[in-house]
């Protein structure tokens, strides 16, 4: 399909953030996530601002329905959060609900009928066996023809990490050097459920090993370490424990305004100057598993609807929910060629202090994916980025221009997001 | 809270309108269904147009999860008619899913980012055993406080309508008046789930007991049968089983366009002049039952959109998922004041030829409620009415300006639209 070059009525800015922490949290519910990011967002505004100018909210939430037992989540956030009788809408697109909801947020202020919007993800996961979890986030694939003959996720991403392998001649080590270069990034964002490194999940498995009188595993690196099928076992070849995301409970919002109010705000608003959405066939209907065409697609509207190029793009948050995921992520966006992808990780490119740091928050890998909420928690981490307040991970160079990558399912749905700080 | 006057980027029209019939269809699904809705949209656009040309879906939906296993439904829709790669998005606010997803449309092109957009409604709930529905359904209302009190959704509505009652004085005798007036209605609509008046229940029951050799009960009129618990059982008092509607699988879809191109399509658009949503607190938690405080606000913000007065209005389609729903509405909406509602079905005010004809299409009660596309059958309602369409249920006066009113759960959700034809 031929994309129309698209634009938006009017423009509009990111002035607020916040997010729970993400983990494994069994007292809270997805209400009091969605509190604690909402207090966070509240306080992150600089100038400050008055709650109940807020005049509509757009929850991205996977499934409420089948997690908690809990439809129609919308207001009751709305609720939560001392929003009622604002317009609650929850917009649900699999794995991209947060991003398709920051989508939505956007356009709702470009049309000119809402001045100020909250968007917001939730997901509560981790009250459910791991198992039934699993089947639950089965129902994000084509049901009739992928979870019927036996798929789960990680045997579907699994198909797309064994056809990149079989093209491009990548290996398991370049999967798992995704892994690495995120547990780094997440070692150093306290907001992140694994907040530590392979090598420090490396050295406690040794002094267990010791404290326990068992032999000591005689690993060199992360890489042997990860190697090892006794700790990093299997799940579905070639994705192995440590290249899958973990399932996670958390809750993140941003505050949009019009472009021409965000100076009320902060002086160094977060301005979304480009935005795409695409939709695919299931994964079983493609003809080609090395690429996402919604991502390609997406990222090209978004790219021409900013005026700007890949090469342009600082850093991006992508979906990495598997390993493999991040490495075709960064060739959908247009950072590297095909095949490029598993070279980029191994040369350091997509690392902190590289040319194109890629999930400089840990991504899904180590923060944690609360799939509603995950979206938002990518257009969170270039907030803080490019404002120059993420802290230990801060980026060493100027973020000007920077991009979310957000997918559902296995690219049945994908969202991209363009972000100039000016 | 005071609500700001909104307006939209630019004006939207309706172009193209297409449903499934309504109905327990155990051979199909909510993708069989959609196709059916979209095969008849496309063939209603006066002037023609091609379908590529969809730039963008929004599909109301509340559970496939829950009813069929089945999430991230949207590109799956959008895959069965043809659309992939277009955005795809699923919108959820319960019972108004499809109403909330037909503002997310307007707003969708009032931005400028896409000229042409399908908004679509779908729900298959009849493979479930009628005790899963109504569970299923309960995980809209407030699952934490309402459904692990025992309640599901007749016994929140029989709490509003013995509110209704013990304020207005109003008698189970005025719900069912409802009924009988709806029903008369959808034996005038092909796609109505109970193509048939309350009448012809009763004649029926009255000739089975006659051949089934039994005694032949003495009913003179519909309420006569309508008050026999043998045949109008008792749900949730004063919900009985007439007062209830149907589970139903069922899907619609409407065509958006820039009002500019409208004419290019058909010589009689219908243009969406006014939207309004609102949220509210779970119902546990209102002062007053007797009324939909999201229902006025959404009321109030499309009116004042739009420019017009209840007074204005011709015809509106209303939600009607239960009997006192009705009355409640007419009131919400303005037609009517608080307890004149039950006057008013008593005066046959809201009959096809009364002076406000209200769910002509015989309403959710009788044409069916498939939660999702429920709010998209209105919207297709009142574009047969006003384009004089609608056949022998067409009322019998010039429609130029008409509402649809759509509720999620027990009010946490209202959406409201007014149509203007020109």
């Amino acid at each position: 399909m031929v994309m129309k070059k698209r634009k938006l009525g009017r423009g509009v800015a990111m002035v607020g953030a916040g997010m729970s922490k993400f983990g494994a949290f069994p007292d809270k519910t997805s209400r009091d996530l969605f509190a604690e990011a909402f207090g966070e967002m509240e306080k992150s505004v600089d100038k400050g601002f008055d709650p109940r100018d807020i005049e509509s909210l757009y929850i991205g939430n996977f499934s409420s329905d089948l997690f908690e037992g809990q439809g129609h989540t919308a207001p009751i956030m709305a609720d939560w959060v001392g929003l009622v009788p604002r317009p609650a809408t929850r917009v649900e697109d699999a794995c991209a609900s947060g991003g398709v909801a920051l989508i939505q947020g956007v356009i709702a202020v470009a049309s000119g009928m809402y001045d100020m919007v909250l968007v917001g993800g939730t997901e509560k996961m981790t009250n459910l066996p791991t198992e039934r979890v699993t089947d639950t986030l089965a129902a994000a694939s084509d049901v009739l023809y992928e979870a019927a003959a036996g798929f789960t996720f990680p045997g579907l991403y699994a198909s797309i990490a064994s056809a990149y392998m079989a093209r491009h001649g990548a290996t398991e080590e370049h999967f798992m050097r995704v892994g690495v270069k995120n547990h780094e990034n997440g070692a150093l964002n306290p907001k992140a459920q694994f907040n530590t490194s392979i090598a420090n999940f490396m050295k406690r498995r040794q002094a267990k090993c010791q404290e326990q009188g068992q032999p000591v595993p005689d690993w060199k690196d992360e890489i042997d370490f990860l190697k090892d099928a006794a700790f990093n076992p299997m799940v579905a070849w070639p994705m192995r424990l440590f290249d899958c995301s973990p399932i996670t409970d958390g809750a993140a919002c941003v505050l949009l305004v019009a472009e021409s109010l965000a100076k009320s705000f902060t002086d160094t608003p977060v301005h979304i100057i480009g935005a795409g959405q695409a939709s695919d066939h299931a994964l079983h209907e493609r003809a080609d598993l090395t690429s996402i065409g919604a991502a390609r697609l997406a990222a090209q509207q978004a790219y021409d609807m900013a005026g700007v190029r890949p090469v342009d793009i600082r850093i991006a948050e992508v979906h990495d929910c598997f390993t493999i995921a991040e490495i075709v992520a960064t060739e959908d966006l247009g950072f590297f060629y095909p095949g490029h992808g598993a070279r980029a990780i191994m040369e350091g490119l997509t690392r902190r202090d590289g040319v194109k740091p890629i999930n400089t928050s840990g991504g899904l890998k180590s923060k944690g994916h609360p799939v509603g909420a995950s979206g938002i928690g990518q257009a969170i981490e270039v907030w803080h980025q490019m404002r120059g307040q993420a802290g230990k991970r801060q980026v060493p160079m100027d973020v000007p221009l920077a991009v979310t990558h957000n997918v559902g399912a296995t690219g049945g749905t994908c969202v991209v997001h363009v972000y100039e700080r000016r």
